[in-house]
């Protein structure tokens, strides 16, 4: 298995934009090719994650960043979209079959009427169990299991938005205290609002190359980062689950750590899907960076997740502060990897990036867990 | 390059159905499934490709026939979406992720308010061009160039209406005449409605597996079938093509013919995207199995695309009499390639089944030639 390596990193501001989501994917492949300094005629292939852009969106994006022409998939899995076209992507040069994909990821959710209304089918959904409920039951449970306060569900919140601070990227700037969260409008019970991520309209983009490519391209960022592992998963049936241990995210990590040769104590930081506070600490645990029931307490005695913590999770201000613009949410985080690691993060700079890992997780299906979950390990020479 | 074989086929009938695209899907690929002889729990993927059937509607029908769990995509490439589906299967199962991957491709087109309305920010369908009336502008070209008739034109469908009167699964069992394709209603001068194919509801699903999972399997349909060669592309920019000429498809097809190591005289038989009568003539000739200008003419004058010519084209009565669920046609044209490569496709059986192509093309992008199109070429042992 040949290496794959993060050439170029781009993504727009995630906020409320005016332009289409099309218009919004060419800024930030544009951003990424020259990041990664080459030629639009080097790319070999145009991966495209995307929930709502429509018909053809990817093939769109790619006549507009003088990419027509080469093989583009537009792949949807809900919030894991973005995340599922960087693994297919390097499933690919791995395979051989290109030297070169941009990978990207873009959404507008501003002009959406909502985000949480039921698929036709969902059952679940249509009896009220839609996102921020099924989010508020498990943190209820977790209360009730771990003993989680108010006060350490808040802390996810204000550590987010304080990483948000620092990222001009972010849609959020402003930090947010103990009090403003908990004292925040409820939206499902014991949640409220600034325990959940905002709607916002984005894009991200990553140029991913083989050595052969990196090599070419004569490593202009320094350091080589690579793509060192990669997992998906679906969600399983009732019975093979539990609401407080997500096994969709245990076993797409599972594997994105076996393929990487990393064990979780490896792991530096994290970018992690935290669309409401319970859901990071609960994903967290999944991936085997937190005992089950630790996330939350470590948080409140030791500041083990902060920037200045042993493993520092969403420093660039996740779901809650950078905002979510679905498609582009997954590969936002790969470029906040990338970032750090090149160590051009400015403000929110951490000290140890040697190994990173992305996750998100998305979408509800009846009767299982849950739609998709992708998981990436990148690495730093 | 290990092998890649085809274990198992399904569809629906194309036509009018009341159920969803999820609940159609679930059709399909249930009876791919138990086509193939195999248990649930030997998948190791799920590959679907639909353009309107909403979040996660892959793992919604992975979760409804027994796959809940598994790596699972959802592939989107408008027309080509479920060709799209089973060109990433394929190469999945090459690079030895896969042991057996389900491909399949479901679309309900009959609740959706029209099929022709252009994209947010499609020029060219704003200003009228949208698929009809390209069609339309290519067939009155080709008439001026080589001097194509309405009867010509007219035999197309006449061809694939009476193949599709011998196809259960098709969407129209009723044969026409010359005449009445050329007193049918006028959608877009030339072209009549009858040029025209349906709007259908439908799904078709596929299971290919590696050559350890064709010998676990013990070929129980006798004949061996592999996929030989697959091939993706999108259209480029203004001037790489002209309308009489599908660029798009001949860069498909020849990646598809180098990657089964054939040559288009060595094809016996074709599905091919007749989504109106015109595009068949112009695709068959941008596959290389006819010369430019002559497609037309042959089939007036030797019969050569008929059940019993010399390369009988869309004997499964193609989109024209089959139909035309967008995401389901790639897969359901591989459905039809194996049926008759087990020679158990009945009264539409060919003679020579050695060497088969399936080709899809679809999508509309301002500036280019299109979307996306998809080969894929099957051979028989």
């Amino acid at each position: 298995v040949s290496g794959v390596f993060v050439i170029g990193v781009g993504m727009t501001r995630f906020t409320r934009h005016e332009e289409s989501s099309i218009a919004l994917g060419e800024q930030a492949v544009a951003a990424a090719i020259d990041d990664a300094g080459i030629e639009t005629a080097d790319m070999d292939a145009l991966y495209a994650g995307h929930v709502h852009g429509g018909a053809v969106a990817g093939e769109r994006v790619g006549a507009a960043t003088g990419l027509a022409g080469i093989p583009t998939l537009n792949l949807e899995n809900a919030c894991a979209s973005g995340t599922t076209a960087i693994v297919e992507a390097t499933h690919a040069i791995r395979a051989g079959r290109y030297d070169a994909v941009v990978a990207c990821g873009f959404e507008k959710m501003s002009s959406r009427p909502g985000m949480i209304a039921p698929s036709e089918g969902d059952y679940e959904g249509a009896l009220g169990l839609v996102f921020p409920a099924w989010h508020a039951v498990r943190a209820r449970m977790y209360m009730d299991a771990y003993g989680l306060t108010r006060d350490q569900l808040s802390r996810v919140a204000v550590k987010n938005r304080s990483n948000g601070a620092l990222n001009p990227l972010a849609h959020f700037h402003e930090e947010v205290t103990l009090a403003d969260v908990a004292e925040s409008r409820p939206v499902a019970t014991p949640l409220r609002l600034f325990d959940c991520c905002p709607k916002s309209d984005g894009a991200a983009a990553v140029v991913l190359g083989s050595r052969r490519f990196l090599d070419a391209t004569r490593r202009r960022h320094g350091r080589a980062i690579t793509v060192a592992g990669v997992g998906l998963s679906s969600g399983r049936a009732d019975g093979f689950y539990e609401p407080l241990f997500e096994d969709i995210t245990h076993r797409a990590a599972q594997e994105a750590y076996d393929d990487a040769g990393i064990k979780p104590s490896d792991v530096d930081f994290a970018e992690v899907h935290d669309c409401f506070t319970i859901a990071e600490g609960l994903r967290v645990e999944a991936l085997g960076l937190a005992e089950p029931g630790t996330y939350f307490r470590e948080l409140e005695a030791n500041g083990r997740w902060m920037r200045d913590g042993a493993c520092p999770v969403n420093a660039s201000g996740g779901l809650l502060a950078k905002g979510h613009p679905v498609g582009a949410t997954g590969v936002a985080q790969v470029c906040e990897l990338v970032t750090q690691m090149r160590g051009v993060a400015g403000e929110r700079q951490l000290a140890k990036t040697d190994v990173g890992v992305a996750h998100t997780r998305g979408g509800s299906v009846p009767g299982t867990e849950g739609g998709s979950c992708g998981v990436v390990v990148c690495t730093g020479d």
